[in-house]
């Protein structure tokens, strides 16, 4: 059993989303950010950057904080979503989503959608960000069904991030690809039942 | 033989320090940043997001971008600064620079050191982050001497990244623990060998 510690954003919806398509039994523990439960000394313990998601894996007591190693660990530990043959060209496109299409959507939703009118300057930038994400994306979805090349843990990452489109100010229907790939993904059972496992209910955007 | 596709900038610098550290023969191919050759059709066939660094593993013909995905690969091919015992203790922290050190930090770079005036918004919001990863770090580094216990791809991940403190307005003599890991990791005969072997020479800042 795995202890998720979460809440209903893109990162929190990742952990939810992959434990429901591995059929990995787990409990949800609500963090509810908007009171600041992040920040209590309980939680510090397991993320210690008081960020959601963390877990706690009860078969061995490890606790894991950051979505990325979260993924990771379980992909690994369950052997799914992850293959030996396409480990790498996962690896990519993974990685890209923690350190590129989360980092500068995350921007986005602050300066586009929460703040908008406070800076100008900043708004630009992350129009730019949004436009090099989406277009990145688009471009490698144009050569693959998925991206890396079978569903895996790449696709569960950034799906979730993606499905705030209407935040980042794009015409997700410009971008054909990303818009036939979040269809695809938007239709599994799991994703539609990992996606409101805590915090605020919501329905799934549809483009 | 690794080719390395880099330039002299803390997602660059990850990559050159690890070689030299795992005493692994590797080509320098320079990628200009400056004359924006990152943007070559070449280029983006390795790195369609554009961005360095990328290798190529001659040994096998793969090509990796995202410099996550690379220290993962590079550790994992040769079994080194990375270890069985401390794997997730490690990731987290890995994890962690990847989505948050790094992330945070250049925005940084962006708000407070090449554009300050132009958004004092940002710039507020830049400060906070900043002090959110120097007093993450800080904590964890008050309780291990390295950031996953022993010396590894997290602490070589994160590095480069502390080495740009000067741009980041933080007093860092005030982050103990960060100075005196920051300190440890600098005297490194391949850091030193790994920091310039691309770009703009520039000498490793001593606080």
């Amino acid at each position: 059993m795995i202890d998720l510690y979460t809440w209903s954003t893109p990162n929190g919806r990742k952990i939810s989303i992959l434990l429901e398509e591995m059929n990995v039994p787990y409990k949800v523990i609500n963090i509810n950010i908007k009171n600041n439960e992040q920040f209590s000394k309980e939680f510090s313990l397991i993320s210690p950057s008081n960020k959601i998601p963390a877990i706690v894996d009860n078969e061995n007591g490890k606790s894991i904080f950051e979505s990325g190693a979260i993924m990771l660990y379980l992909a690994i530990k369950y052997n799914k979503f992850i293959s030996e043959n396409d480990y790498w060209e996962i690896m990519k496109w993974f990685f890209f989503q923690i350190s590129q299409v989360g980092p500068f959507l995350g921007q986005a939703h602050q300066y586009l959608y929460y703040n908008p009118g406070k800076s100008k300057y900043a708004e630009e930038k992350s129009k730019n960000y949004v436009k090099l994400v989406y277009e990145t994306l688009d471009n490698r979805l144009s050569k693959s069904i998925y991206l890396g090349n079978k569903y895996s843990i790449a696709d569960i990452a950034t799906w979730p991030w993606i499905a705030r489109y209407e935040m980042h100010k794009v015409d997700i229907k410009k971008y054909n690809n990303v818009l036939r790939w979040y269809k695809l993904i938007s239709k599994k059972p799991k994703v539609i039942k990992g996606y409101n496992v805590s915090g605020i209910h919501q329905d799934i955007p549809q483009p």
